[in-house]
């Protein structure tokens, strides 16, 4: 079904509200749920409603945690999310590393002992509507083997690069480590379909495109093999190194649910600093032409720059009301 | 064949100083080369050499040139490295990365009209080495289709984060964004096998692990399809912004070669002001220790943490002699 955004976000708020956060707190957090599903990003989204309520009655979130400061040097900060939202957490640490970058052209913030941040791309997207670069990533519980591997060792560790564009909409990557997330296997697999490509190993160690092999192996493939797990090593210990955190290997032992007790890193950077506006604004507008320019390989429509999909989907979910699954809707509902 | 390191270096040095390096300069850029081929990294340690040379001969590279600073605010500078030799301008920015690290925590440095800088890891390796966390990359000419394209319009931009280690060696990546770089594509079609997982389309656009229709068809695959390739986009875009420099759809018209022309980001980081060094060994140790203590896959001996390689590949050449092939060696020797 289709809802249209504000009536969305005012039934996360009431939602939030209910479970004790205060008026202010929920109005963020609802926004955050709401732009990532007008934006197609569904799963993290409306999608993660009811688990995000399930991980407050859990006592897994506490909603009335904020961040605490405990190192400060320089264009540097290191808070302790102390288990708060880790919407509401990743949004203050984003505003202290831009504050950082105002003052020394770029600032670095590490979070730790934070929850899960939903989606990565939203503090992206709201640092370069700002005006400013950003680099940011979590580290998260084990989730997928290492290279040479079969058990999950490894976070899937979201990374995301956002820049201001050249009309008005950020470009932006906002990618997880593995090749597919666990909720698109489920989705492929319910669908009866195969993966475009394979996602993974079988339980008899043979790279597959059938998703179902692959939740039953647990053997989800790393983005570009060995490259997605090593960066995924680097994010992982980058994350606990520059917050003074855990990485997963200690994630694992928390036990309180998906990046309960992360470590995240924050970079922002005033790119005013490096060139002008002209400069960025052509900058950017040359290469998306650049790759536009490439002939078409078969069956495909156009060639996409990052974020040019959310500008698509957000476009369509304006007007039409953005869309949500049944199901997920009536149990919001009924919270 | 095999040749001791020392004399690697100084047949690298007395090339260099014949091209017209001083001898500082020469002495640097040899070690980098031969330190390359010591950790496996051969082409781009003994097998740039010559194409060095060539550069050089063409005025593609300017061995006399120096950086010049272009802009400098708090923790940011911006440097011209007016096509001088790409290892000298790296370690350079770096150099001064660091020094700004030192000062504010972070430091971020962005390098325009620069020439190749041959592996990229060797700066993760240098700063990481004084003890800093180095975040680096570079932009390139056009060798890789986006995705939905079938023409090169994006750079395979390699990336670098690095960390210092808990044994003395540092952790890191260094990654291009193909799949495979074209010279494993030809070394394995020389030797009439194929890749050990697909890594382009064929000149009809089917997935393909044979060498040589990728070369034909130059359709390199990204490393995990759509998510190299964005990536890629963000590095090329991000790269000029922060130097003031240009991408790969300029660096295609500059016409000095490879890199001729590119621009680079060196980011880095002090992490004592983040955490003590106690606590990165053991997050380090940790993870290793993680990953390493998962099942094996079929036919797999041991899981690898990011950088084992290196540290494997330098202790066989350094006891054995750097491996470098007849053919390259005998080509120097005639220089």
């Amino acid at each position: 079904m289709r809802v249209p955004f504000d009536e969305m976000k005012s039934e996360f708020k009431r939602v939030f509200c209910k479970y004790g956060m205060t008026e202010e707190k929920a109005e963020i957090c609802a926004a955050i749920h709401a732009e990532s599903s007008r934006d197609g990003i569904y799963s993290h989204g409306a999608n993660r409603v009811s688990r995000f309520i399930n991980y407050v009655r859990d006592g897994w979130v506490d909603v009335d945690a904020e961040p605490s400061l405990e190192k400060d040097f320089g264009a540097v900060a290191v808070y302790n999310g102390n288990l708060g939202p880790g919407i509401l957490n990743s949004l203050y640490c984003t505003d202290k590393a831009i504050e950082l970058a105002q003052k020394y052209g770029v600032g670095i913030v590490g979070l730790r002992n934070t929850t899960h941040w939903m989606r990565g791309g939203s503090y992206g997207l709201y640092a370069a509507r700002k005006g400013y670069v950003a680099i940011s990533w979590t580290n998260t519980e084990s989730v997928m083997p290492p290279w040479g591997g079969t058990e999950c060792k490894l976070g899937n560790n979201p990374y995301v690069m956002a820049c201001p564009g050249d009309d008005g909409e950020p470009v932006m990557i906002d990618m997880a480590m593995s090749q597919y997330a666990y909720g698109k296997l489920q989705v492929t697999r319910q669908a009866g379909k195969k993966l475009p490509f394979p996602g993974g190993f079988d339980k008899d160690g043979n790279l597959t495109d059938d998703p179902g092999a692959i939740e039953e192996s647990m053997r989800i493939l790393p983005m570009g093999y060995w490259k997605g797990a090593s960066f995924a090593f680097m994010l992982d210990i980058l994350g606990s190194i520059l917050s003074n955190g855990i990485g997963a290997a200690d994630i694992d032992n928390v036990g309180k649910g998906s990046c309960g007790g992360a470590s995240q890193v924050f970079i922002v950077i005033d790119p005013k600093n490096f060139c002008d506006g002209a400069h960025l604004a052509d900058t950017i507008k040359k290469a998306k032409a650049h790759i536009k320019s490439a002939a078409l390989a078969e069956g495909v429509n156009s060639v996409w720059y990052p974020g040019e999909d959310y500008v698509i989907f957000k476009k369509e979910n304006t007007e039409k009301g953005v869309f949500v699954d049944d199901g997920v809707w009536a149990e919001i509902l009924a919270l």
